[in-house]
């Protein structure tokens, strides 16, 4: 079958390979759509995330087949899987797992203390282990959830990264009423803002120097689009809310978000931190941070929400569909996908289709 | 009456100045016993927390009169205090809060937002009001909060710095039976580490270069007293507990500490920081937080403690009692209490009895 294999920094190959049987406790899935996320372009331009030496769970070092955020079609199913059946439609938690370690029993599987490798390859299908930019995949049956009845598959692979957000809104502990600013509108900060208002959240400012994202946001629903080139961000949200917002979700992950992120944050709010960040922060831990009661909540991931993001995602059909704004081959999927995300801003969630 | 005054950095003066009738709202004390704590020495030293421009509050700049940690008996009841009585024991709640603001009406009075200086100066009493180092003070009826009968003053006096650990705890939802380490064996980090105990946590580990702090530990019943300039802190800890503690009580305030506090915490806890920071501090944010799933949270003053902490207190008189560790006079405040507090590292607590 094809899949898109990355070897190491810059050098992603569109090869022929031969997919396994399904272990007992997995079930093969036919790809029908798979993401490109902001990680894979990272592994293709740093290597980030990449197994270079054996993954604990996995034993698997690169080549390794690519694709985290995938919705498809079961054909074979394991021996011990019991709730799944072939033909089932299914969109995939790609997290790897020992189900039986101290943070996996407490739920918090994302923080797999097996999960761990020395050269921080990253715990999930797609880096430590084969994932979704292909033609099948095997996923262990836990982490195959089906899919609403007649929910597009597209819409299945929307299931990951709207995890992602709906987890940093988790940690947050937001509430309807409160106000929410997000800092960056690349995919996940719109995706993060289009939660905060299904979560309710009255006020939801969104904050990015690029135009075309902050239109994108508009067209979600975002309508305080702030361009801090532009606009006076912290006085335009204290006009409306003189305290500042209850959350901040940093979104972009730098030090002049986070900053702003500060600022912006109501005395006793929460810094709720999504994006990665490349190089380290500073902060003035006394000043802007104790004497002014924030907090620094970290997420990672997701657990246990899948089919509370589903059915999300199921209920705001039509607005999900607008986040998809472009599909790819395989072949296609290192030119026009991945390199794309970071060339073209007018980009937010770019599908490979394995059947183009 | 005889009083503690600070005009700013390095200026203490023993003064005779005479003391207002109490407000309706207010009661009138006759002090008993006002602890010194490591903010008066900074206020010495650096001038921090002082008001230079009047204070929003109580249009009050320096000088001052100096002291937040202490008790004493009621000797005059403002006449719309409807629940004191001359002659009730109190402990001293010295905070300054508006109790209309967002804030104050969420239970955060500690965060009030009228009481907020251009120039940072401390919402408390003995910064910008008049404190309890001195033979009287009027506090606001609401904070003056009625000892437990037959307890002693002084124990009413540790009733603040105890109230400040307490609100760490709050804030970082430590249960029974979790793991706990601080950094930092200052009276603070002692106190901490005391109220860990008491709240039920398991192994308590306590880490400072001092060995009369760590034997100060160790007589309060912390057992795992560890000096990183000879212990390998991290693997001692790691030994008993593979994936680290549940919480890390930051109670020093400087990088190294922050960073052991990273070190020692498993994966999905919580830094809980105690301390001022001088500095600004820098942290990896995705390899030592995100990806661990470690969040900072931070702490400031109390609200809402002051009965259960008096109540703390009095069920572990004698461990208490050993926390104070010299009584001075008014006269002697600032060469045999606040001076020695940075040069003396055998004292925790010492307290001014104006008696004397």
């Amino acid at each position: 079958m094809k899949a898109v294999r990355i070897y190491g920094e810059k050098d992603i190959r569109v090869e022929d390979v031969s997919i396994p049987e399904p272990k007992d406790d997995q079930v093969q899935i036919k790809v029908k759509y798979c993401g490109i996320c902001g990680s894979d372009l990272h592994a293709y331009l740093e290597g980030w995330g990449l197994p270079t030496v054996p993954y604990p769970l996995t034993g698997k070092t690169v080549p390794i087949t690519l694709g985290h955020e995938f919705s498809g079609e079961i054909v074979k199913v394991g021996k011990d899987v019991d709730d799944l059946q072939v033909g089932d439609h299914v969109a995939v938690e790609p997290l790897l797992a020992c189900g039986k370690c101290e943070n996996c029993r407490a739920g918090n599987y994302n923080f797999c203390n097996k999960a761990v490798s020395t050269d921080g390859a990253g715990n999930f299908l797609g880096f430590s282990e084969d994932g979704g930019m292909a033609e099948f995949a095997n996923v262990q049956g836990v982490f195959a959830h089906k899919m609403p009845e007649d929910m597009d598959f597209e819409l299945g692979a929307l299931a990951e990264p709207t995890a992602v957000v709906y987890e940093a809104i988790k940690k947050s502990h937001l509430r309807e009423g409160q106000n929410v600013a997000v800092m960056g509108a690349g995919p996940i900060g719109l995706l993060e803002a289009v939660l905060a208002k299904i979560a309710g959240a009255n006020h939801v400012y969104i904050v990015d120097v690029s135009k075309v994202r902050l239109d994108k946001a508009k067209e979600l629903g975002i309508e305080n689009a702030l361009d801090p080139s532009k606009d006076d961000v912290e006085a335009i949200i204290k006009k409306d809310l003189p305290n500042g917002v209850d959350i901040t979700f940093e979104c972009a992950g730098v030090q002049a978000t986070f900053d702003s992120a500060l600022k912006v944050t109501k005395r006793t709010g929460i810094i709720q931190v999504v994006a990665l960040y490349a190089k380290p922060v500073t902060m003035n831990m006394t000043d802007d941070l104790i004497m002014q009661g924030k907090d620094v909540i970290t997420t990672l991931c997701y657990n246990n929400s899948f089919p509370n993001v589903l059915g999300i995602i199921d209920n705001h059909k039509d607005l999900f569909k607008k986040v998809v704004t472009k599909k790819v081959s395989l072949d296609d999927a290192l030119e026009e996908g991945i390199k794309a995300l970071s060339t073209d801003k007018s980009q937010v969630k770019i599908m490979i289709d394995p059947s183009l």
